[in-house]
């Protein structure tokens, strides 16, 4: 079915530090317009965007800080430093050990560039308060304003490179999603089916899950963040599964539910009214109208079938480095639809004693058009 | 080798009721001592502490407020309550939906209560500065603490719930790297062996691992932190394993180096030392040593054999909820070694060009002396 990974990432570190260099340049841009000092960034999704380099540092710092006009540096622990390197990044890198105060190491790279600080912007949605604390005691008298209103702008609107990752990771979804099918049989548990699709995604090269894997048999598919466990498959059962991959940075997200065995007609109709919603969602998807109307397209289908109150959450979500990532696809949401998003349309009915249906797929807006990037078949299967 | 899961949470609803409230009463116990008007948890681990409910907010908010004399309550996702009351939690839940604004029913929940704020705990090394403000904002003239000085020092010290459920999670790990190291041949890819190690653990009933799987061949050992990928076994190949499982909420890991062929003299030399190192730390753990001294006496060994350059992190971390928690035991640590506390000790010595070799247990100090928990041969083994 693949070839194999890395294919999208066939670019050569010359032509990814070009692309990264872009993206560093848009930042220093806006700092310089917004007359911003510098900025700090600290989650992982962040940093690889601006550095090629993807970590997770669990309570070690990891922060990126870019300037208008000086040059970037990079901190993280000293044992990661060549793994940066690799990465592309060719700027400034501050490496700590686990007993050196990375804040000392950070004060001395930022007092030797040119500097004139009253505003900082900061990742009001990540950077913690104890590390707040630590960058404010730098400078008196400094004002502190969000970078994630650049970033989410910046990281919203996918380029080519990221286009064709984002492709290969859902094609790895709908993969995953057909060895769970195919994998069903009575009397077999939740976490063996689970066991089954992960192993096969390891084998074509899928080091990570974008999220802990979904697979809910019977009764729990009614709880829409049910955890799977060693409920076995039974006649009758709905199966949802919810699952996707990191490629290359980049997440896949997908659900299907099929019926295993003899379901009945309430369960039928359920599966018909969110295929329906679902579908009539991504008619609606189109550069211009108002972000909110995707998620009102779908629950007005639900409503009228008169599900309205089991449909309890948003339709989707942005989908890049993160899984969740922005615009969000709620009803409120007025912003445009434009070409370059990536997002998802999970519609999903969820009745207590009945069971759950949630069919989801990864859209993204290219060429004035919409484009669905996981194919797997969506027509209620029933599995024997 | 293993019966089956959750036979250590067999602890009735009841129960385990009794021993979240003893939690509760101990944080509002301080909350009155400290004169603190309340405090605001954020974090999955200390919310699971507290309310026996584990859940990955993604991006929306959970939070739980615990009071001196007032009840406390819960806030998450609307569509989560049900499993929150599944896991325990017998207060007050404010549930949203993606439409709400999660504030102005926080706010209404803390109007209801009888309160005269001038003092807030929050977790200020999770807590972002957006919902620092926020919370800020409802209050004028309000300081804030941290509140991770009761909760590291409370989770430090693990009940014997915690201990049982540390055991299982421990020999889980041990399993894996069983069935990893039966899983080496020559030319299968790390991802291979790593996807046969996590479908083995799931047949077992494990949902989640406590990190990515690590499983490095060859050179890439020389790695602390390197990524598996499509990289296959060979002979004279150092290969490291570095895994754990989430158990019930804990976490457990273990690392082990194996030999796959005829290694040279120079790969045994850094095995030996990292045995001997380990094995040493392992020697002076007892109640009421200085932390700190654990990593001296893995590290004089490896320094004294001419490595110390390449042994580049700490010796441990502590283990609980979190794979790392308090305490950190680098060599710096003066604080004691207590009963109830779990950890991990690991040293390792990281060669470019030969290879790496880390050995990692988990342990806990019960009844005045230590308890390896992970129990994987540790000699060298050599595959062919």
């Amino acid at each position: 079915m693949f070839t194999l990974l890395s294919r999208v990432a066939n670019l050569s570190l010359k032509e990814r530090v070009k692309h990264l260099n872009h993206r560093l340049e848009k930042t220093a841009d806006w700092l310089k317009e917004k007359d911003i000092s510098f900025c700090m960034l600290t989650s992982t999704p962040n940093v690889f965007y601006l550095s090629g380099f993807y970590t997770e540092p669990h309570e070690r710092l990891l922060a990126m800080f870019v300037f208008p006009e000086e040059e970037p540096f990079l901190v993280c622990p000293a044992m990661e430093i060549s793994q940066a390197r690799a990465s592309g990044w060719e700027y400034e890198v501050v490496g700590f050990s686990d007993t050196d105060d990375p804040w000392e190491l950070i004060k001395i790279a930022l007092t030797k560039r040119n500097l004139n600080v009253s505003t900082i912007a900061i990742e009001k949605e990540h950077l913690n308060i104890e590390r707040y604390e630590k960058l404010k005691s730098l400078y008196a008298n400094t004002s502190f304003v969000s970078a994630e209103e650049k970033l989410h702008t910046l990281r919203m609107i996918k380029d080519e490179q990221e286009a064709a990752i984002l492709r290969e990771a859902a094609k790895l979804a709908d993969y995953g999603v057909e060895v769970g099918v195919n994998a069903l049989a009575k009397g077999k548990a939740e976490l063996d089916i689970l066991g089954e699709i992960e192993f096969e995604l390891k084998r074509k090269g899928i080091r990570q899950m974008s999220f802990d894997t979904m697979v809910l048999t019977g009764l729990k598919t009614a709880s829409p963040h049910g955890k799977p466990g060693l409920e076995k498959i039974a006649d009758g059962h709905l199966v949802l599964f919810d699952l996707g991959v990191v490629l290359d940075g980049y997440c896949s997200d997908i659900t299907r539910t099929v019926a295993f065995g003899r379901i009945d007609e309430r369960q039928k109709e359920i599966y018909d009214t969110v295929l329906k919603a679902q579908k009539n969602a991504i008619s609606t998807c189109k550069p211009g109208i108002a972000i909110g109307e995707i998620d009102i397209a779908a629950r007005s289908i639900i409503t009228q079938a008169g599900f309205g109150d089991y449909f309890t959450h948003r339709v989707g979500h942005g989908l890049g480095i993160n899984v969740h990532e922005f615009p969000s696809l709620n009803s409120t949401n007025a912003m445009l639809l434009q070409t370059g998003m990536a997002f998802t349309i999970e519609p999903g009915i969820y009745l207590d004693g009945v069971g759950g249906v949630r069919i989801e797929d990864d859209l993204m807006i290219t060429n004035s058009s919409v484009e669905v990037l996981t194919n797997y078949p969506k027509e209620l299967q029933i599995i024997k």
